[in-house]
């Protein structure tokens, strides 16, 4: 039977308890989190940022995401794809509002001295997140230091210091 | 050319200039707002309540929502399709998530003595709102009185009353 | 193994046994009584119409609709999605075609001394189907009395009204 | 501006003018007919048929159709596709429904000696038909003979009258 | 877990066993070989023809076609649908690409003294086939000799003839 | 008119003028090559491989490819979504296929002393392609030195070092 509990989440004004190497903390609420979201379309997800922190490079390999800043103030962008290659970039405040098309590659940085707060929201109830660097240098098992040298143009020694560290 | 603007929003932390007749204002930011939008699926809107104000039963034609508590506390509700027409309420307090399934009649309240704040998204860049109450008591042209009485179940008298609100 | 039997429905040109309170009968041919319209995105329905009877206003959350008059007239309308909140009417007589877009809430009515049938087809297997009426006045648990005489602007006696109808 | 107009079709009761070479008629109303249909994923149509008329073996690219018989028994039927080709067909009277999935080549036969008519309807604004019997044989410029004569192994001589045919 | 089996197919370079009565072999890959294929919406078919050998005329219920010749030349051909039923064909050579709509009847023929190989790709993992000869002459059961004499305006001699080839 | 050119390519045997700086070449015969594609959701794309060339990891936003090699021997790889981030990978030999997923970053390598060539089809009609390297050190303008070094962990003199090779 349908029940309140299948569509809801709570304590989501409370950041996840681990921050990341990078400085932020993403708290996702999806179809994991709400069955009842199973085939609608849509999750939600918390950003905690410490300060200067980043959300690093990633993409959402079935979903475009809107975000809010709730507190603090980010640099956002994406990058367009091939063979363009634009650098889409903005600050914003609270308050300002941003969209990631899906698929393209995008992050975000607190600017800022104090933490900063950033609630989006993406189309999928299971959109996948893929952060480039732990999956380019930190993937199970590794993709071959060779071709990463080649694919980066740089010193098979400059990999291995990537693969290192993720 | 893509620009930055395209895909920007400015200001949502502040609530829109007008509270409606029952105590909310919503602030939508779908592709009317942004244009870059098109196509991708997913929009967002800041609902403010005045301390017990409601955002009245409506629906979107064309989007499920997911929404967060960011201040105060809200009495949210859906109501399930026939033949069970099952209310399905929670009562929602700060960092609180809740969804609204696709087409079905929704709303919230703000059960306390201060404002309310929420942040909803929806999977739709168009989603469409329909405010039962406008949309069959204040529709232009009108709906027959005799019509609505007979759907209601009630006197025309109550229907004239109800048209006049309006 | 594929079978006829699970792409048939017999005996449409029948009413349903029963007439509702405001003087029509839905016959619904979808999913439930096809199986094999899973995942074929569409689904059919007799309507019958008492003489001055009608289908009250309601939405279909999953599909568009289209109707055609097979006997009697029918009065028919939808109305559009905020702020406009445009009455589209018609007077359809035997023969006559009509479509209600997805999530608008609508009705028909039957304008003659007779009865009345139509036929009308909807884009989803399963398109789900919300009285408003019924829903708002009349769901399990009920919505709060003074939620909804805030939502409707009159007094709470009124609400009670029509709650006791539904 | 919206207008009734751009959402309604008459006199659907009333049978096409011209009938085809193998006794039947078929009166579309799709986006060509109703404009307000675009994007709204649903169309209708009246077949009328002959004593012993067919609706000859044809498919639709982009729709489901589901049936319902106004008048008249119709043989229904569609072949599924390779390797099986299982055929699977119905008697229908009136009142009885039956559903042609997307892409399958169907067709009907009216085996009474009065007229018959349906009424269907299709998941697309824009459904699109293809005869079997003109595309093979009636297209313009000609699928060659030797082609054809291969296809259906047969003599060229046999291709070549089914070919003045169409 | 993820296999890389799951998404790998082996030897499509080898043309499969049989060829059959109209001079080609199609060698599938879809959600039947590749299981990691399911909901991605692509598969691949290798194409085989004999020395003047067709793939017949036949239709893809769900799918577009996008096809390149490797090997020998090709003709090809699709035809649009009602009323204009426009034979749209072209010469192939190695290396040519040629895209043949959803849901059209299609065909490729080996025009050249020497085999041809042709590989394709079809925009969903479950395309289906429906080769239009085998479907309305070998069903099983038959369609009826009397309505297929109908349907292409022929004697039953001929439809008989007709029906004994499949 | 419909026209045979609008869905015809000619001459993917011959690989791209130019090789790029990994030692590979991309020859896409996608929308804008074909216009007839449009809404299709399909698409098609040579690739051609120097000895040890690589097809350098990249994503495509709005599409799933499969692959077949032609000649040569080339191994590939994609890589899992978070959190697991699991390295599938494969050595393919001629007639071999592999699928990459939707959204997933993925590579191939010429693993031999010949030339290797592949045809692959994507489900879009309009797949783009996210070439990671170029993204995030090429883009324009650049991402800041600073948020790449805290993304990839390591020293600002090497992510200059990286940047200038793009």
């Amino acid at each position: 039977m349908v029940q309140a509990s299948d569509f809801a989440f709570s304590g989501l004004h409370i950041p996840g308890n681990t921050s990341n190497a990078v400085g932020s903390r993403v708290t996702p609420v999806s179809v994991t989190q709400i069955p009842g979201l199973n085939t609608l379309g849509i999750s939600m997800v918390r950003i905690d940022y410490a300060p200067w922190g980043i959300n690093s490079l990633h993409t959402h390999p079935r979903a475009t995401e809107i975000l809010i800043v709730i507190e603090g103030s980010l640099e956002v962008g994406f990058v367009t794809s091939n063979p363009e290659n634009r650098h889409i970039t903005k600050i914003l405040k609270k308050g300002d509002v941003f969209v990631f098309p899906v698929g393209l590659i995008h992050y975000q940085r607190n600017i800022g001295y104090g933490n900063a707060v950033a609630i989006a929201a993406l189309s999928s109830q299971n959109p996948g997140v893929i952060t480039i660097a732990n999956t380019i240098f930190g993937s199970k098992p590794d993709i071959s230091t060779d071709l990463l040298a080649k694919a980066f143009q740089v010193d098979k020694s400059i990999v291995w210091q990537l693969q290192t560290k993720f």
